[in-house]
């Protein structure tokens, strides 16, 4: 059970309940999941999380919802968050993440994982054109 | 200075300047730059490192190239490797990554890993639909 | 269960239990946790973890223990450790932690994983004056 | 240099150069740091990640803000991000943290360290008291 | 349940089953663990994970088998991977491992997390020494 | 430069010089490196530190010194910490770690760090026997 337990809609503000509506609504379901029931106890970071999220991970960006819910997948799968690992998950796959995609995404979180551990031990310095051809 | 130096290509065994000659074919520069160098003390990880990066990184398969490049940052950043970090950022640039696509980046790793210590940090359990909802 | 199951009292040897025995004054308490009972596999680690953690997270210092206790769960939401962020929350709660407290604790949380990763991210220089002006 | 360089004030849009206008009001100091000039390339990220840290960073909260600067540190060091243990050891020395207290910060930051990767290497289980003394 | 479902034996592909025919004979044992069959929905990442674990962790090295295992649960237990923690405690017992082994591994484990953090957290710099003597 | 400098042998407290003493004395070498001169403003935190190295590091115990200090640099640099890479690299080589071991030890370190972001983001659950068999 999350810290204080989960804020469920019929117990929650005035505020929060705003912030669960919004949530069903953006994401065209009744389901709130548990992160922001937890959240809820913390009304101004249930706020500024949820705002975020629907800022960054939202359509019209630079980058495509799928891509942005498959790094989201690879960060977490790195931090070790089993919970987030699962949610975003469930998230790309409703957004269209094939297992071949999947697939791909978990090659390369694992490549990456291992190179970025090699280059510390080996204690390799970063190339100096790596340094220097920073301008787009 | 890696731990025991880098291989330049004159000194390098001929098993090495092959692995040497395929990254330069593979990635059309005469570039080799410093991880592979300092891998090539350990030719067999130096071998199995490039072939892993090679069949996981190049065209064809089910993500782009470029998705590959950015979720390679992804992993890097969250992990604190800088080495990384600025190799494969220079990668993505190399394969067309936009300074808009860059800040759309950073902002979903900031955000998921953010919210991948809220998770662990409040003790939230994963929903059931999470856990069951698996198949695609 | 732990890696070698854990030590209850009956069955410890006379060095294990005067740890117990220490920790159950300490804390006003006869609950011994099963962190403690897992490590007694090794009194050595046993002792020198207790005794660590007796001279660190007791009242005396500079810091109040309640504080200390916050930057503990800090730690462990960051490195992912459920264990460590259920018996530090318990904790802190005992030790006065309100809501409120707790809620601004992941806030901060939150917000340093966020820009921990965009300043790796963003290839960030440490500013000269950060550098220098070191001395208190 | 950071990835597309450091945008400085007189090269700013007016909707960066707000929030850099802020940043100098709120910290009565002329200094911006590297992080907000690295951040400004993407203006969105930028404003939004300011808006965070002044919302959760400044006083009038549960938690001092002394304290909450002492908890930064703590993530930072955990995470390994060089760029934030300086700017923020910066700040908390700037808002009265004593030689002492870093002291004692560090001593619990190694000891909470220690004991999150000893709970999971021993494969301890969360105490069943743990789990259900959720409740304030 | 893994994001895909775990691959039975008689389920699997003639290449999926060539690879788990293997890791029978190289381990001498008819169980296939889950993190192979979890990884069989996508073959090429089974079979490098795999040839790559096999040709590292095997006999006939510089190290010895008990000891690379050792490191593999260090590694784990940083990570906070309670999978690969629990999977190679079992090989490390398989391979001879006693509670006392682990238990001095597990102290260093500890102490080496400890002290990364202070390294980082008190801003050390690496001494001049440690630079230059890289040579064997 | 470390957060409040280098604390030198000849403006060190007597209890800090009866630290230093005993450094040489174990290492058997004059120098006392940066990571020491650093933890001196606490002097409680470089004992302690001091002591569980020398009690944890030495010879004796149930693993080869050169073992341990291994270990060590696969939590280091999985850690992402330069510092401790750097120092205790030149530490193993000192106690005779050769180029084959370490290029061995790398590869075991980035074939964990690879196979442990693999169980969480693939979501694979401990197999039953892992979980039972934990009795020696």
């Amino acid at each position: 059970m999350a810290t204080y337990g989960l804020v469920e809609y019929e117990d929650a503000s005035p505020a929060v309940r705003a912030i669960y509506d919004e949530i069903r609504a953006v994401r065209q379901t009744d389901y709130i999941n548990n992160f922001w029931k937890a959240l809820a106890h913390n009304p101004a970071t249930l706020r500024r999380t949820w705002e975020g999220v629907k800022e960054i991970m939202g359509p019209g960006g630079a980058l495509d919802p799928l891509v942005k819910e498959m790094i989201y997948i690879a960060v977490s799968a790195t931090n070790g968050c089993g919970y987030c690992v699962a949610s975003h998950t469930a998230a790309a796959k409703k957004a269209g993440m094939t297992p071949a995609m999947f697939g791909e995404l978990m090659s390369v979180v694992g490549m990456a994982n291992e190179t970025n551990r090699l280059a510390v031990g080996c204690q390799i310095e970063i190339d100096e054109r790596f340094r220097t051809s920073q301008v787009p």
